[in-house]
Protein backbone atom coordinates (compact mmCIF):
# COMPACT_ATOMS: atom_id res chain seq x y z
CA UNK A 1 0.00 0.00 0.00
CA UNK A 2 1.22 3.63 -0.59
CA UNK A 3 -0.24 7.00 0.34
CA UNK A 4 0.39 10.35 -0.06
CA UNK A 5 -0.89 14.01 1.34
CA UNK A 6 -2.63 16.52 -0.47
CA UNK A 7 -3.09 20.21 0.66
CA UNK A 8 -6.45 21.58 -0.16
CA UNK A 9 -6.90 25.28 -1.25
CA UNK A 10 -10.13 25.87 0.29
CA UNK A 11 -13.61 24.62 1.88
CA UNK A 12 -14.71 22.85 -0.65
CA UNK A 13 -12.53 21.91 -3.57
CA UNK A 14 -11.95 19.41 -5.75
CA UNK A 15 -8.43 18.40 -6.12
CA UNK A 16 -6.57 16.43 -9.43
CA UNK A 17 -4.42 13.58 -7.64
CA UNK A 18 -4.77 11.61 -11.24
CA UNK A 19 -0.36 11.95 -11.06
CA UNK A 20 -0.19 10.88 -7.69
CA UNK A 21 -2.07 7.84 -8.19
CA UNK A 22 -0.71 7.06 -11.81
CA UNK A 23 2.58 7.20 -10.03
CA UNK A 24 1.41 4.76 -7.04
CA UNK A 25 0.36 2.10 -9.20
CA UNK A 26 3.49 2.33 -11.53
CA UNK A 27 4.84 -1.64 -12.41
CA UNK A 28 1.49 -3.22 -11.08
CA UNK A 29 -0.04 -4.97 -14.28
CA UNK A 30 -3.55 -6.54 -14.29
CA UNK A 31 -6.42 -5.63 -11.65
CA UNK A 32 -7.29 -2.31 -10.16
CA UNK A 33 -6.84 0.34 -8.30
CA UNK A 34 -8.49 1.66 -4.64
CA UNK A 35 -8.22 5.41 -4.12
CA UNK A 36 -9.15 5.58 -0.49
CA UNK A 37 -9.27 8.53 1.61
CA UNK A 38 -9.55 7.77 5.17
CA UNK A 39 -10.92 11.03 6.13
CA UNK A 40 -15.24 12.02 7.67
CA UNK A 41 -15.73 15.68 5.78
CA UNK A 42 -13.86 14.93 2.17
CA UNK A 43 -14.39 12.11 -0.56
CA UNK A 44 -12.84 11.13 -3.58
CA UNK A 45 -14.68 11.38 -7.01
CA UNK A 46 -13.58 10.85 -10.87
CA UNK A 47 -15.33 13.34 -13.30
CA UNK A 48 -13.40 15.65 -16.23
CA UNK A 49 -9.94 16.62 -16.30
CA UNK A 50 -10.16 19.35 -19.05
CA UNK A 51 -12.17 22.32 -18.42
CA UNK A 52 -11.47 23.15 -14.56
CA UNK A 53 -15.11 25.48 -15.16
CA UNK A 54 -16.13 21.54 -14.35
CA UNK A 55 -14.79 21.47 -11.43
CA UNK A 56 -16.27 24.58 -10.18
CA UNK A 57 -19.81 23.91 -11.58
CA UNK A 58 -19.31 20.22 -9.13
CA UNK A 59 -18.31 22.41 -6.08
CA UNK A 60 -21.40 24.82 -6.59
CA UNK A 61 -23.99 21.91 -7.55
CA UNK A 62 -22.78 20.29 -4.28
CA UNK A 63 -23.27 23.31 -2.09
CA UNK A 64 -26.81 23.51 -3.54
CA UNK A 65 -27.58 19.56 -2.83
CA UNK A 66 -26.50 20.17 0.90
CA UNK A 67 -26.62 23.74 2.33
CA UNK A 68 -24.19 24.41 5.01
CA UNK A 69 -27.15 26.52 6.69
CA UNK A 70 -29.51 23.06 6.71
CA UNK A 71 -30.80 23.01 10.64
CA UNK A 72 -28.13 20.41 11.86
CA UNK A 73 -27.10 19.26 15.61
CA UNK A 74 -23.82 18.62 15.33
CA UNK A 75 -22.16 21.42 17.06
CA UNK A 76 -18.86 21.36 14.85
CA UNK A 77 -20.87 22.73 12.21
CA UNK A 78 -19.42 20.64 9.60
CA UNK A 79 -22.25 18.40 8.76
CA UNK A 80 -23.21 19.53 5.47
CA UNK A 81 -19.13 18.17 4.57
CA UNK A 82 -19.77 14.81 6.44
CA UNK A 83 -23.80 14.90 3.99
CA UNK A 84 -21.36 15.69 0.70
CA UNK A 85 -18.51 13.16 1.68
CA UNK A 86 -20.83 10.40 2.04
CA UNK A 87 -22.53 11.49 -1.27
CA UNK A 88 -19.27 11.27 -3.58
CA UNK A 89 -17.87 7.97 -1.44
CA UNK A 90 -14.78 6.96 0.32
CA UNK A 91 -12.78 5.37 -2.36
CA UNK A 92 -12.35 4.41 -6.41
CA UNK A 93 -11.61 1.62 -7.83
CA UNK A 94 -10.03 1.75 -11.50
CA UNK A 95 -9.28 -1.20 -13.39
CA UNK A 96 -5.50 -1.78 -13.74
CA UNK A 97 -4.04 -3.48 -17.18
CA UNK A 98 -1.17 -3.87 -19.01
CA UNK A 99 0.55 -1.55 -15.58
CA UNK A 100 -1.84 1.51 -16.61
CA UNK A 101 -4.99 2.64 -14.93
CA UNK A 102 -8.08 2.59 -17.29
CA UNK A 103 -9.27 5.69 -16.93
CA UNK A 104 -11.36 6.99 -19.76
CA UNK A 105 -10.09 9.86 -22.44
CA UNK A 106 -11.42 12.76 -20.19
CA UNK A 107 -11.37 10.98 -16.73
CA UNK A 108 -9.41 12.88 -14.00
CA UNK A 109 -8.92 11.56 -10.31
CA UNK A 110 -10.34 13.78 -7.90
CA UNK A 111 -9.92 13.95 -3.80
CA UNK A 112 -13.02 16.36 -3.02
CA UNK A 113 -12.47 18.69 -0.30
CA UNK A 114 -15.61 19.53 1.75
CA UNK A 115 -14.03 21.03 4.99
CA UNK A 116 -10.96 22.32 3.50
CA UNK A 117 -8.19 23.83 3.86
CA UNK A 118 -6.56 20.90 5.07
CA UNK A 119 -3.42 18.82 4.77
CA UNK A 120 -5.32 15.22 3.65
CA UNK A 121 -3.77 11.97 3.17
CA UNK A 122 -4.73 9.16 0.22
CA UNK A 123 -4.11 5.75 0.39
CA UNK A 124 -3.91 3.76 -3.00
CA UNK A 125 -4.34 -0.02 -2.96
CA UNK A 126 -3.17 -2.48 -5.56
CA UNK A 127 -5.37 -5.56 -6.41
CA UNK A 128 -4.61 -8.59 -8.29
CA UNK A 129 -6.33 -10.16 -11.02
CA UNK A 130 -6.87 -14.08 -10.46
CA UNK B 1 -10.67 -7.52 -18.82
CA UNK B 2 -13.15 -7.62 -20.97
CA UNK B 3 -15.20 -4.45 -22.27
CA UNK B 4 -18.72 -3.77 -24.31
CA UNK B 5 -20.54 -1.25 -25.14
CA UNK B 6 -23.85 -0.13 -24.56
CA UNK B 7 -25.88 2.22 -26.68
CA UNK B 8 -28.19 4.61 -24.24
CA UNK B 9 -31.85 5.52 -25.88
CA UNK B 10 -32.07 9.16 -24.10
CA UNK B 11 -30.73 12.12 -22.33
CA UNK B 12 -31.24 10.96 -19.03
CA UNK B 13 -31.65 6.38 -18.46
CA UNK B 14 -30.76 4.00 -16.47
CA UNK B 15 -29.88 0.99 -19.03
CA UNK B 16 -29.83 -2.77 -17.06
CA UNK B 17 -26.09 -4.53 -18.24
CA UNK B 18 -26.59 -7.17 -15.70
CA UNK B 19 -26.54 -10.12 -18.46
CA UNK B 20 -23.15 -8.43 -19.94
CA UNK B 21 -21.54 -8.00 -16.96
CA UNK B 22 -22.79 -11.71 -15.69
CA UNK B 23 -21.47 -13.32 -19.53
CA UNK B 24 -17.82 -11.33 -18.52
CA UNK B 25 -17.41 -12.85 -15.59
CA UNK B 26 -17.82 -16.67 -16.74
CA UNK B 27 -15.80 -19.12 -15.26
CA UNK B 28 -13.82 -17.37 -12.43
CA UNK B 29 -14.07 -18.47 -8.90
CA UNK B 30 -13.95 -16.34 -5.98
CA UNK B 31 -13.25 -12.60 -5.50
CA UNK B 32 -15.07 -9.92 -6.93
CA UNK B 33 -16.04 -7.70 -10.45
CA UNK B 34 -15.40 -4.37 -10.98
CA UNK B 35 -18.02 -2.59 -13.34
CA UNK B 36 -16.20 0.64 -14.36
CA UNK B 37 -17.75 3.60 -16.92
CA UNK B 38 -14.47 5.30 -18.19
CA UNK B 39 -17.03 8.32 -18.96
CA UNK B 40 -17.15 11.45 -17.45
CA UNK B 41 -21.08 12.03 -17.67
CA UNK B 42 -22.37 8.88 -17.38
CA UNK B 43 -21.90 6.43 -14.21
CA UNK B 44 -22.76 2.79 -12.83
CA UNK B 45 -25.44 2.33 -9.51
CA UNK B 46 -26.93 -1.10 -8.45
CA UNK B 47 -30.62 -0.69 -7.79
CA UNK B 48 -34.33 -2.75 -8.44
CA UNK B 49 -34.72 -5.03 -11.93
CA UNK B 50 -38.37 -5.98 -11.81
CA UNK B 51 -40.38 -2.94 -12.13
CA UNK B 52 -38.61 -0.15 -14.87
CA UNK B 53 -41.16 2.62 -12.82
CA UNK B 54 -38.29 2.28 -10.52
CA UNK B 55 -36.08 3.33 -13.12
CA UNK B 56 -37.98 6.10 -14.15
CA UNK B 57 -38.69 7.57 -10.56
CA UNK B 58 -34.95 7.54 -10.34
CA UNK B 59 -34.30 9.29 -13.03
CA UNK B 60 -36.42 12.23 -11.86
CA UNK B 61 -35.68 12.44 -8.70
CA UNK B 62 -31.88 12.55 -9.62
CA UNK B 63 -33.13 15.79 -12.51
CA UNK B 64 -34.77 17.37 -9.28
CA UNK B 65 -31.36 16.82 -7.28
CA UNK B 66 -29.61 18.36 -10.12
CA UNK B 67 -31.70 20.55 -12.45
CA UNK B 68 -30.09 21.58 -15.61
CA UNK B 69 -30.75 25.10 -15.54
CA UNK B 70 -28.52 25.59 -12.27
CA UNK B 71 -26.19 28.91 -12.66
CA UNK B 72 -23.28 26.60 -14.24
CA UNK B 73 -20.64 28.06 -16.07
CA UNK B 74 -18.95 25.21 -17.89
CA UNK B 75 -19.71 26.35 -21.38
CA UNK B 76 -20.77 22.84 -23.24
CA UNK B 77 -23.89 23.03 -20.85
CA UNK B 78 -23.91 19.51 -19.24
CA UNK B 79 -22.16 20.22 -15.78
CA UNK B 80 -25.61 18.64 -14.51
CA UNK B 81 -24.63 15.49 -16.00
CA UNK B 82 -21.15 15.77 -15.22
CA UNK B 83 -22.38 16.48 -11.15
CA UNK B 84 -25.23 13.60 -11.59
CA UNK B 85 -22.28 11.36 -12.76
CA UNK B 86 -20.33 11.66 -9.80
CA UNK B 87 -23.33 11.31 -7.53
CA UNK B 88 -23.43 7.55 -8.66
CA UNK B 89 -19.77 6.73 -9.21
CA UNK B 90 -18.08 5.38 -12.07
CA UNK B 91 -17.49 1.86 -10.33
CA UNK B 92 -19.91 -0.98 -8.66
CA UNK B 93 -17.92 -3.31 -7.34
CA UNK B 94 -20.31 -6.79 -6.73
CA UNK B 95 -18.54 -10.15 -4.67
CA UNK B 96 -17.99 -12.95 -6.46
CA UNK B 97 -18.62 -16.59 -5.43
CA UNK B 98 -18.36 -19.55 -7.24
CA UNK B 99 -18.38 -17.96 -10.13
CA UNK B 100 -21.62 -16.14 -9.59
CA UNK B 101 -21.99 -12.68 -9.05
CA UNK B 102 -23.59 -11.89 -5.62
CA UNK B 103 -26.45 -9.76 -6.49
CA UNK B 104 -29.51 -9.83 -4.36
CA UNK B 105 -32.76 -11.38 -5.76
CA UNK B 106 -34.01 -7.97 -6.65
CA UNK B 107 -30.90 -6.47 -7.70
CA UNK B 108 -30.05 -5.48 -11.25
CA UNK B 109 -26.61 -3.52 -12.79
CA UNK B 110 -27.46 0.03 -14.07
CA UNK B 111 -25.14 2.12 -16.81
CA UNK B 112 -26.67 5.37 -15.72
CA UNK B 113 -26.65 7.98 -18.83
CA UNK B 114 -27.11 11.61 -18.46
CA UNK B 115 -26.19 13.13 -21.17
CA UNK B 116 -27.03 10.61 -24.17
CA UNK B 117 -28.27 9.16 -26.09
CA UNK B 118 -24.68 7.99 -26.95
CA UNK B 119 -22.38 5.00 -27.43
CA UNK B 120 -21.06 4.12 -24.31
CA UNK B 121 -18.06 1.31 -23.01
CA UNK B 122 -17.90 -0.49 -19.80
CA UNK B 123 -15.11 -2.19 -18.41
CA UNK B 124 -15.55 -5.10 -16.58
CA UNK B 125 -12.29 -6.44 -14.17
CA UNK B 126 -12.49 -9.31 -12.31
CA UNK B 127 -10.13 -9.22 -8.62
CA UNK B 128 -8.86 -12.25 -6.66
CA UNK B 129 -9.54 -14.12 -3.30
CA UNK B 130 -6.32 -14.60 -1.58
CA UNK C 1 -16.61 -14.78 1.41
CA UNK C 2 -18.12 -14.03 4.61
CA UNK C 3 -21.86 -12.52 5.55
CA UNK C 4 -24.10 -11.61 8.63
CA UNK C 5 -27.41 -9.96 9.29
CA UNK C 6 -28.23 -6.70 10.82
CA UNK C 7 -31.30 -5.51 12.54
CA UNK C 8 -32.34 -1.78 11.29
CA UNK C 9 -34.62 0.11 14.08
CA UNK C 10 -36.29 2.61 12.29
CA UNK C 11 -37.44 3.72 8.33
CA UNK C 12 -34.14 5.56 7.90
CA UNK C 13 -31.08 4.40 10.57
CA UNK C 14 -27.62 4.72 9.89
CA UNK C 15 -26.44 1.72 11.66
CA UNK C 16 -22.73 1.09 12.98
CA UNK C 17 -21.29 -2.51 11.25
CA UNK C 18 -17.37 -1.53 11.97
CA UNK C 19 -17.01 -4.60 14.60
CA UNK C 20 -18.88 -7.13 12.23
CA UNK C 21 -16.75 -6.19 9.20
CA UNK C 22 -13.26 -5.91 11.65
CA UNK C 23 -14.33 -9.37 13.03
CA UNK C 24 -15.14 -10.45 9.02
CA UNK C 25 -11.28 -10.01 7.71
CA UNK C 26 -9.68 -11.17 10.69
CA UNK C 27 -6.77 -13.46 9.74
CA UNK C 28 -6.33 -11.57 5.97
CA UNK C 29 -3.19 -9.45 4.96
CA UNK C 30 -2.41 -7.17 2.28
CA UNK C 31 -5.53 -6.37 0.09
CA UNK C 32 -8.95 -4.69 0.45
CA UNK C 33 -12.13 -5.45 1.92
CA UNK C 34 -15.23 -5.76 0.02
CA UNK C 35 -18.69 -4.60 2.30
CA UNK C 36 -21.85 -5.57 0.37
CA UNK C 37 -25.27 -4.75 0.80
CA UNK C 38 -27.21 -7.03 -1.57
CA UNK C 39 -30.50 -4.97 -1.28
CA UNK C 40 -32.32 -1.87 -2.89
CA UNK C 41 -33.48 0.13 -0.48
CA UNK C 42 -30.28 0.28 1.85
CA UNK C 43 -27.01 0.89 0.95
CA UNK C 44 -23.13 1.50 2.67
CA UNK C 45 -21.16 4.47 3.76
CA UNK C 46 -18.18 5.05 5.67
CA UNK C 47 -18.33 8.17 7.99
CA UNK C 48 -17.95 9.65 11.39
CA UNK C 49 -17.90 7.07 14.64
CA UNK C 50 -17.95 8.92 17.31
CA UNK C 51 -20.60 11.65 17.53
CA UNK C 52 -24.09 10.33 16.92
CA UNK C 53 -25.86 13.55 16.07
CA UNK C 54 -23.53 13.40 12.55
CA UNK C 55 -25.85 10.28 11.76
CA UNK C 56 -28.97 11.93 13.18
CA UNK C 57 -27.95 14.65 10.41
CA UNK C 58 -26.60 12.67 7.90
CA UNK C 59 -30.56 11.17 7.78
CA UNK C 60 -32.71 14.37 7.80
CA UNK C 61 -30.07 15.89 4.78
CA UNK C 62 -30.86 12.29 2.84
CA UNK C 63 -34.08 13.33 3.97
CA UNK C 64 -33.85 16.54 2.36
CA UNK C 65 -32.08 15.51 -0.22
CA UNK C 66 -34.78 12.86 -1.22
CA UNK C 67 -38.14 13.36 -0.28
CA UNK C 68 -40.28 10.55 0.07
CA UNK C 69 -43.51 13.07 -1.52
CA UNK C 70 -41.65 13.11 -4.51
CA UNK C 71 -44.34 12.48 -7.46
CA UNK C 72 -42.85 9.04 -8.26
CA UNK C 73 -45.02 6.29 -10.26
CA UNK C 74 -43.68 3.20 -8.22
CA UNK C 75 -46.86 2.16 -6.95
CA UNK C 76 -45.24 0.22 -3.42
CA UNK C 77 -44.17 4.07 -2.21
CA UNK C 78 -40.60 3.61 -1.15
CA UNK C 79 -38.76 5.01 -4.76
CA UNK C 80 -37.32 7.63 -2.34
CA UNK C 81 -35.72 4.70 -0.64
CA UNK C 82 -34.85 3.59 -3.77
CA UNK C 83 -32.89 6.96 -4.71
CA UNK C 84 -31.11 7.28 -1.54
CA UNK C 85 -29.77 3.68 -1.83
CA UNK C 86 -27.97 4.54 -5.23
CA UNK C 87 -26.78 7.77 -3.75
CA UNK C 88 -25.07 5.83 -1.01
CA UNK C 89 -24.23 3.15 -3.09
CA UNK C 90 -23.92 -0.50 -2.45
CA UNK C 91 -20.63 -1.43 -1.78
CA UNK C 92 -17.66 0.36 0.20
CA UNK C 93 -14.13 -0.96 -0.33
CA UNK C 94 -11.31 -0.40 2.25
CA UNK C 95 -7.76 -1.42 2.05
CA UNK C 96 -6.44 -3.78 4.46
CA UNK C 97 -2.78 -3.91 5.35
CA UNK C 98 -1.25 -6.03 7.96
CA UNK C 99 -4.73 -8.26 8.55
CA UNK C 100 -6.04 -4.95 9.88
CA UNK C 101 -8.73 -2.39 7.61
CA UNK C 102 -6.91 1.01 6.88
CA UNK C 103 -9.98 2.88 8.45
CA UNK C 104 -9.52 6.66 9.35
CA UNK C 105 -9.11 7.13 13.05
CA UNK C 106 -12.45 9.06 13.36
CA UNK C 107 -14.26 6.14 10.41
CA UNK C 108 -17.22 3.68 11.18
CA UNK C 109 -18.61 1.85 8.07
CA UNK C 110 -22.60 2.40 8.23
CA UNK C 111 -25.48 0.08 6.80
CA UNK C 112 -27.77 2.86 5.81
CA UNK C 113 -31.32 1.79 6.04
CA UNK C 114 -33.94 3.82 3.85
CA UNK C 115 -37.07 1.35 4.22
CA UNK C 116 -36.57 -0.07 7.45
CA UNK C 117 -36.84 -1.79 10.10
CA UNK C 118 -35.93 -4.93 8.50
CA UNK C 119 -33.36 -7.53 9.07
CA UNK C 120 -30.56 -6.64 6.33
CA UNK C 121 -27.85 -9.17 5.18
CA UNK C 122 -24.17 -7.75 4.73
CA UNK C 123 -21.68 -9.60 2.86
CA UNK C 124 -17.67 -9.04 3.04
CA UNK C 125 -15.40 -9.94 0.59
CA UNK C 126 -11.67 -9.98 1.13
CA UNK C 127 -9.65 -9.35 -2.21
CA UNK C 128 -5.92 -10.09 -2.97
CA UNK C 129 -2.88 -7.88 -2.72
CA UNK C 130 -0.48 -9.11 -6.22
Amino acid sequence: MRSFEVRTPRRVAFVDITAQVTAAVEGHGEGAAVVYVPHTTAGVTINENVDPSVRADLEMALERLVPSDLPFTHLEGNSDAHTKASLMGSSATIPLAGGRLQLGTWQGIYLAEFDGPRTRRVLVSVLAAP
